[in-house]
């Protein structure tokens, strides 16, 4: 015996999701049964939606529903500083600190020749026409601390060797709160190494 | 800075469901945006039936989209034996075992007295009458085993004492693959109580 069809499409659309397994898939579903149907009506609205309202800001790969996105829309941020991240979901992060008022630029991934992603793969290409166009003075590159993001840092600030724009990249090192024990040694490494002076003469 | 209205709705919405958070319903917010349409378009129209094409079975109150359920639409069935459990979603914990071939009564709650929840709330007397009606000769309780689950289990078992129909109830007991160590108390003495003998005068 199985769930109706309805309940069954539902099952299996929830098992599609990243790290939803068939036993949450099912729960989901059937808690769909108990929302009211205003919710129910803006869920399926917004999944019929998604493909075509949601697009990327043309000024810098931001989610968008319009031409630029809500960042770029915004003349009140300082036109000087752009920080660079891997997708729409880190600008996200940098936007909760409530502490960045630049503008940002999503690459779209990260250089990977094993896996065949080249720099004109993702948008480094537009990015750097955007930074001589918009004569941006500081480049913040904030990308994973991992081989490809490391290699899409190196890549990007040799490009921009020549330029007087300065680039600079988020620091590494052991997080706040971490227990010691725990900090693996290339983390613990690059602490060592980026050690910041506490005498006075600093 | 929030997502554009449409991811913004989609996070809300899945943040509604059961166990997702703020962050998991981000998370899966944005992964609809790599789905196929078939599957979103699958996905959002489930989602607008789920209120108006599923109904309850009329005679097991089972989940169905037609006025019988799946399993009540199955003639095959052993129609003498009726398996009482509290929702829908047990009928598949023991479908999927494939040994159980009678036929169910949800009956959408237990007795709990604290909660208000008193027998007629619950599909008691439409359970009594179907065992009547349908002449059923056998009630198999397969109702949780908390103090509500063994109060309806009861009450149940009382209101059929004076017909002929036999009522059983399913066993408590350790757990197979069960660690001793984790068994808890109650468990372990209902599991001492219902011993079996193992013995060739058995």
């Amino acid at each position: 015996m199985r769930y109706p069809t309805t309940i069954q499409n539902l099952i299996e659309c929830f098992n599609h999701l990243p790290g939803i397994g068939e036993k949450t898939a099912e729960r989901l579903a059937l808690a769909t049964l108990s929302f009211d149907e205003e919710t129910l009506s803006v869920f399926a609205k917004s999944l019929k939606d998604v493909k075509t309202k949601v697009k990327r800001c043309t000024r810098c790969n931001n989610y968008a529903e319009e031409e630029l996105c809500e960042i770029c829309k915004d003349k009140g941020r300082d036109s000087k500083i752009l920080c660079v991240v891997e997708n729409p979901k880190n600008i996200m992060l940098f936007e909760k600190l409530e502490t960045f008022h630049g503008y940002y630029h999503v690459i779209d991934g990260l250089i990977s020749p094993l896996d065949g992603i080249n720099p004109e793969d993702i948008h480094i290409p537009q990015l750097i026409d955007r930074i001589k166009k918009e004569k941006i003075e500081e480049v913040i590159l904030a990308l994973k601390p991992s081989v490809e993001g490391e290699t899409t840092s190196l890549y990007i600030s040799k490009l921009l060797s020549k330029t007087n724009v300065l680039v600079s990249k988020i620091a590494h090192g052991v997080p706040l709160g971490a227990e010691m024990d725990y900090v693996d040694s290339l983390t613990l490494e690059l602490a060592l190494e980026n050690r910041k002076k506490l005498s006075e003469s600093d």
